[in-house]
């Protein structure tokens, strides 16, 4: 089986956990264990998000005066290589003997996309209303409510085309555990020379690791998180974990905005376009989520649904 | 022809220009136009070094407190992420309808190495005397004189082995245009289970260039910089560019320190190993210093010396 798994953010940092080298190395080792054991036995496409990180780097690169000025394209692909390097490393040493490797992928968005005029991706910290507020002044950031806090939003385009696309499909072909898209992958428009630019946005990781499971033609699409899986009537006393799901069935529910809408519509795009099956759980029960027994499968219509 | 080219850091920045993405772009363009004319008829790999920029992270890193406090292993991979972004965007643009891609490289280094006891690798700015001595105190560096001021220095162990070479090889097989051993790779041991773990070092990219080309059987590489060449009797009234030479006869010569030893060494080390050619000179001169015409050109003892 060909898997893509597309590791949420709490794979390297847990919420309110302070963003440091030491804590992002013990929770990928901690958290990464799932997946190598399911590498063993399948090709493994792995991605990974990068929104504490990439809005940290920016606040870093602001802080010393006349370098730096990085545009977020630029603060992604650090990000990238630094999250990637850590991740391809823990890979690597729990699969011995296999090639694991870390390709940035810059991927194509629409520079009409709405999301433009949008902000809605959070990065970086979760500050007070007053701290963001003056962050906002100063910095000309659009900011938005995160839980308690407020956090910085900046645009998210949905993800069209994944420029190295034939180097990816080339390394999994050959056996190779991929670490890419990460971030979301680096955003980039064509202008009307047919020239590549980066673009000051971040993808939704999600979006882009459905992209790379279309495009390697893999059979399942894993979305990894720190939840049980798709839960319905959330915050009721009904609620419940849905366990099974077509397509159709799952993009009926309404979900509270957040992460998971982002989840949902991947998931139900990956197998209503291949025929896959995707899941959607806690990165540690990465196994027991594509055998139906943790998290929630997304199904084919004809394969039956809850 | 198979050749790896080295960029050095004059390629995205020029002496005591600030390093900001603009500069680092609009350098970056203009100097790579000879490369990417190269790689249009030949395939080609491309390094390149990180000095300034990994000094830079570690200074943005250490700004904001709390967060960060990543060694130099993470802070490396953050600036392969960067620069070999945009370095695989510029060759993209230039080089249309050709894959392009930037593969993440670990280098497995010797932990006894000597170089850990003695580093010598200049990174980050160039300080006064004053404030050098002042960060060194506070912040546990080692400094070094770097012309009229002085720089932070790590140790800089010699490469031994990269961790990708399958994958760099598949790809360059495919005729991908490679971007990889950014900063000179990612400095890694092997620790008594066999496991890698990153180390506080930044290899020099010369050398890594050269283990890169040794590792793709590549027929030349060229080491790219802001030099004529390779000067004899350097800063004298008969100072004179050496022209061609053999591995033996460039390294009876003495050459003051700073970068041009370990370009002559990574050269003749390549030459002698694999019998191809390795070129010493100016990046915007890159095709000539291949046919002879400009820059230092070293060739085997058998095909005749200067």
């Amino acid at each position: 089986m060909k898997i893509v798994a597309a590791l949420g953010g709490n794979a390297l940092l847990r919420r309110g956990e302070p963003l440091t080298a030491e804590a992002q190395a013990r929770n990928l080792a901690a958290a990464s264990g799932a997946l190598a054991d399911l590498s063993r036995n399948h090709a493994m496409i792995v991605t990974h998000g990068n929104g504490p990180q990439v809005g940290v780097l920016a606040l870093q690169d602001a802080a010393v005066p006349g370098v730096g000025n990085f545009p977020l394209d630029i603060l992604g692909a650090g990000t990238t290589g630094m999250i990637g390097y850590m991740v391809a490393q823990e890979f690597r040493n729990k699969l011995p003997g296999r090639q694991v490797a870390m390709l940035l992928t810059q991927i194509e968005v629409d520079p009409k996309d709405s999301a433009f005029g949008r902000p809605t991706k959070p990065i970086g910290p979760v500050y007070t209303e007053e701290e963001a507020k003056t962050l906002a002044a100063e910095r000309g950031w659009s900011i938005a409510p995160d839980g308690k806090g407020f956090r910085r939003v900046v645009p998210s385009p949905k993800p069209i085309r994944i420029l190295e696309v034939d180097s990816l499909r080339l390394l999994v072909g050959a056996g190779v555990v991929v670490i890419c898209a990460g971030g979301g992958g680096i955003p980039v428009v064509f202008d009307e020379r047919g020239n590549v630019r980066g673009v000051e946005a971040v993808i939704e990781k999600d979006l882009s690791a459905g992209l790379v499971a279309r495009d390697v033609a893999a059979d399942a699409l894993l979305l990894l998180t720190d939840a049980d899986g798709v839960m319905l009537d959330w915050g009721s006393p009904s609620e419940r974990r849905l366990e099974r799901a077509t397509p159709e069935e799952i993009l009926a529910y309404e979900f509270p905005e957040g992460s998971m809408g982002p989840k949902v519509q991947a998931a139900a795009a990956f197998v209503s376009k291949t025929g896959g099956i995707a899941g959607i759980g806690r990165l540690e029960d990465a196994s027991e989520i594509l055998v139906g027994k943790a998290g929630t499968l997304i199904v084919p219509g004809d394969a039956g649904g809850t």
